[in-house]
């Protein structure tokens, strides 16, 4: 603890040690700046406005990895972003023939949000991944768990009987809705390059005879969109991220809120894998992994909130929208990572207690089929008569079962799941 | 004042009184209320699982609206929610014979949630309309000031110049983001059906051979989408809604933040085509317009987290959840929808002062144009003297034009836009 | 639903119907803007900057209540407020002697501002009776219940136990912060008067000798703060409002999601005094009180968010962020005087099964008094092996009472409850 | 980059390298939570329950500082929070004689919670330094500047006259504001300590007499406030951290945005002292102060709207709400804590041009005292005739020191800025 290092996750078990926190890491954005960097010039030199050789200098400068991120970050004090010093720690480690053609004709925006996009399409595929293996491990469940009735639970009271493969398929099917949103969103992610006021005017004046071509240049050396216009100020592609990965931590978290409540020691229908332990207490096995995800579910809105509130940036570029973008973006992808992460290990190893979900069924004796007896007494009785008498055998307390009026009444809440198998095996089809 | 009357908007100048306003209101709500009732029992009886007249008298019962709004809210204290005091309504309004054809099968959440898609896609055709609208304004105005050269403008200060039509482009940009996004969420916008805990076990119960047919049927008496499960508790619709719309608030935002800034009494580039007036000062002329969009782009991101947060929805009907999702979507709604409505008067009634724009691109004596000057003077003196040189100047505080070492410079701000005009004319293209 | 009254609550079943909802709707703030108009010309006159006719013709002008709210509404677009319009119609009604005396020197703003801390009071107030009622319901029930024990559950799971009385003690310390805290706030809110730019100045112009003086005459006129200076752009008083009703919100909410677990079907520990029915299960009795809090508590903070975000309002008035106050404040209001009203419910019916508690706490056979078991084991048999012991038994699935190693043990779960009596006392004593 | 070091900010210029950063480092939580441990079995050993040699013991392991915050944070992971593999690291370091006083009879968040009061102490110590240091140089601000008379602007137009000394006393009474609330929430943070579900029973389990005595001796080995209750589930001290820092933040981002909208190349009224350069441009000299507070006052009001969501804790440790808390309250410490560092450096070093502000009042060629002419045309003209007299000449856009019916008027902008300097005087004697 005498020199200081920087933070990696103490305060943030969700997401720390995960492939999404190397991914996002002060050193991974200054990878991707410097990344940014080589390959402007490289896409210069494509089109003839830089030599090859300043290209091949900038990039084995830019690859060299001497740079102090702390230093950087202290220094971006001054000017109110990193990319300053970096330019100029870039320059110097070029050297002087070919330093010229570092950063030529950008602005700090345009190598700040080009390398924040590397870092986002670098995570969302780690996301997709672990997206991809959840809902694997939930299509089996699903299917292994088709005819599993359980209570349907409405407002924390029993409902009527469903089944724990259609709950297990509508958890995929928000994994899958996550799935589509981050793919759509990571497909059309753009570099951004514009120079000081998005005209691309400094590239004429460094010779480019189409400045036009160059964005297109650019993103095909980083493998990003070309973007129909740069959008310093147009603030899609964040704004779309927040959307995506918001969405992405609320769905996993429907699937950890419902695994706490059926964690609960009264309920006990199922459990993670492997709980976690106390300080204090020998026995306890918490549900882990559930309340890291629950955690980020909370978060993640208001961040993508911060994100959505910076569209409105004025001017060319805003003073405090676009810098407020930074951190609550990485946080966005930390969280929707870990979250990611943890999902995989909760959807593939979670057990099932069928035994006690069959139980339960049976708790308000026989009250949980009595939608189903409305349905049945109704023609014979009158709706409000059968409603009444339904009523009124609740407030009783006694075992349905042991009503005479119910006596040829079928009170096997397993055969009252209604078209739960159907709805389950249609939704395990999507892939 | 003795009578209390509901609420109009007394605090909302940016929604009172447009049509987003009545396509939200509490009697629109109820009547999308009550069309999702109706349509059920038609959607039933298309089936063959009702009689017709039954849907008939529904239908006709639904539309006589006799309903009392204030009575139907206070009553949905009891249950949490305004559609049991409605069904029971309802059902006494349809009679004795065909009464419990009302509501049969449903729970309370399949109408809520469908009659919120119902007010969702009602309010959205509106907001598209009029970004519809806005676009071909701005198109207008982008087309027409092409050319026109004003300053760029970065974290306050004058930076390079660009143009006015480059600016608008990129507001054009937005709104058509916007307009993609909100249609793309329109268009799948599905009904909810699943009786009470989504297995639709109570249609069995009522006699229907394949329950999942009435899901379909259900869509297509509402111009809905049928869902592939019902999603009670898998709130993506509502989570598409809240992004597209915290987006389109956002992105007027954006357009009305730079008009805001435009319009200062010392820049005055831009005026509302109508400015507002003051209780006090006779000259005001106040952007009132931009104002208002300003204010619904602070607080729509807000409203979304909400729902955002509301996808961690547990159980088969949470507890607080999906009640916290109601007046957040239609403030959304109603936000974006004055927005809009405010964005249309903006853009086609927006006054430009090219003559302002022409003269402020002097006001910092050809500093402006000190990029160029870098990328010119580079190749001469090397970038290093040539920034020296240029940096010394500008700490002088003489006008560039007098500068010696500057004699052969173009220092003319309107031959500096870069690519503005051929990115205009291709950002124009977009439909 | 011809005619297009207003909202009343359909979505909001939360506040529906409250004292509060009167307190804050359309026709209060209203009553309270024309308060605030007569208060001020009431205070010129007690100054001598106005006859004392004058006073008496705008109070009555103003308690005539002849305004139409929706009118009010959709005219206050043009200037973005709705005191524009007023003051024309209140001139009018006051007529030709004595109208110039309306409005003469404010602005809109200070007439919208003090309007607003009216309309806070007078809601503060009875959000404060109803915490009170609630703390003493909460009150009596941790007196009652203070030794009857039951599991005190973390992360979900059996931990140790705690007693019923404590875990009501702590609900009560959360209401007294809440009450203190909106006590605190309601005592220091201030009218505002400023004129156009917060100097004053007009007063001085229409022949105020002493200004400054009017600020404390008109505080007198409506029993409200005094303030040092202008608040327009120093929003001390709505972020202050914000925290404590954030506050309040989610102190009720901690409340409301305790009794939504404990009334689960499988814990049934308590249960809301009248559940709330369904739509289509007629044996539901939900906990409807605690879902609408937990919805309320679940809003909040965004709200609260807005309106902390506007503390960053530019110039003399902000465009946009001033306007972006009026909405979620009182939404605040509303919501949390909705919960307030659902707490007092809740806490005077709330039914309590001790005996459910008693049960609950041998369901892991012992293993809820682990902790002490580990304390006691200890210097027996060393912190590390008796952690192992437990660990094994715990594992094994046996009760504990079973285990030779544990014959001398108390494993009694009511003997391990700690201090929790002692800590019930002494929070009982605040006041 | 070989080896990955943590974050140190190169995403946050505005905190990266502050005293608030280390203050809130992972290595500073690290020092708090082994602070938290030690004192914990100092609190013991002073009440006769370990003895004086454990205490000792325990005190130097802890503060040895041998711990690897890396490895800490990945093994937090497996319980979800660091404490638990921390108490075995330093159970290991203090040895096996008194290696079981080490957390004995406490629960991870005991640790966890007083550590974080800890770190929130330091790190308030260091925001109410800043602020003061703040505030005492807007005090001299706004007494040299008492009567520079400057245009008051309201939705970005110039409205009346004001001066510059009263809106530095703003800014300086939010400062205050700030400085008084933060102070009262520092004063009042306490220590946590319950035990497993906050019944103190495993205290009295290892032979504590009083349990309720060892909380005030923990409280007073860490200069923190005992607490009248276990505090795990009522998180007041978490709540109201978020609302003062949420306040802190935006009160200086009012200062932020008044300087950004002053520093304007066309406004240009003040100056920051040491403006930010460009990557691109050598002329430009942005307020970067102003934008980093601006972009901290973004971001604030949504984490702590995560904190205020966090109050509704269920059970007695909530599995998500606690876990969100702790990087948001980091967060929010180091934004209010960098933001208060820039404003130190931002009122320090304003630079103010009080004949720009002179000229500027001139630029509506007198209407910017239409607001007196009104007033004193009234009594001769009639209300409504004054009014529209100037309304006509307002829009006529001759400077109104022409038209022949204001020739006796006085139309010196200076000389109408009402009660400014004495609003000034008053608001600078707060202390």
């Amino acid at each position: 603890m005498t020199t200081a290092h920087g933070d990696t996750g103490l305060l943030a078990p969700g997401w720390a040690g995960s492939a999404a926190a190397s991914a996002t890491s002060d050193h991974a954005y200054l990878r991707a700046l410097l990344d940014a960097e080589a390959a402007l010039t490289r896409a210069q030199a494509a089109l003839g406005l830089a030599p090859a050789e300043a290209a091949t200098a900038v990039t084995e400068a830019a690859g060299a990895g001497a740079l102090d991120v702390r230093l950087l970050a202290e220094r971006a004090r001054a000017g109110g972003n990193p990319v300053i010093p970096l330019v100029a720690e870039l320059t110097k480690a070029v050297g002087e023939e070919y330093g010229s053609y570092v950063h030529r004709g950008a602005t700090s925006q345009d190598i700040m949000d080009t390398a924040t996009m590397l870092v986002a399409v670098r995570t969302l595929d780690l996301i997709l991944a672990d997206l991809g293996r959840t809902e694997q491990a939930l299509a089996r469940l699903a299917a292994e768990h088709r005819d599993t009735a359980m209570p349907g639970r409405t407002l924390t009271q029993h409902a009527v009987p469903t089944t724990f493969g259609l709950k297990v398929a509508g958890w995929r099917a928000l994994v899958l809705d996550a799935r589509d949103r981050i793919a759509r969103v990571r497909g059309g992610l753009p570099v951004q390059l514009g120079g000081a006021a998005g005209t691309l005017a400094a590239f004429g004046a460094y010779g480019a005879g189409d400045p036009a071509a160059l964005p297109v240049a650019y993103a095909r050396e980083l493998g990003l969109r070309a973007p129909d216009l740069p959008w310093h100020t147009l603030r899609t592609p964040v704004a779309d991220l927040a959307g995506c990965l918001a969405f992405a931590a609320g769905a996993l978290g429907k699937l950890a809120v419902d695994v706490l409540t059926l964690s609960r020691t009264e309920i006990a229908e199922v459990a993670e894998g492997s709980g976690g332990g106390s300080s204090a207490m020998p026995h306890k096995s918490n549900p882990v992994r559930s309340t890291l995800i629950a955690s980020a579910a909370r978060r993640a809105p208001q961040l993508a909130a911060t994100l959505y509130g910076s569209l409105a940036a004025e001017d060319e570029r805003p003073a405090g929208a676009w810098h407020a973008e930074w951190e609550p973006l990485r946080d966005l992808l930390r969280l929707a990572g870990g979250a990611a992460r943890d999902a995989v290990e909760l959807a593939e190893g979670l057990r099932v207690r069928p035994e006690a979900m069959r139980a339960h069924l049976d708790l308000t004796d026989g009250l949980i089929v009595s939608e189903r007896l409305s349905a049945e007494l109704a023609p014979l009785l009158g709706r409000a008569r059968a409603k009444e008498l339904l009523t009124r055998l609740a407030s009783e307390g006694r075992p349905l079962a042991q009503a005479p009026e119910l006596a040829d009444a079928d009170l096997d809440p397993t055969h009252y799941t209604g078209s739960a198998g159907a709805l389950t095996d249609r939704a395990l089809e999507r892939r």
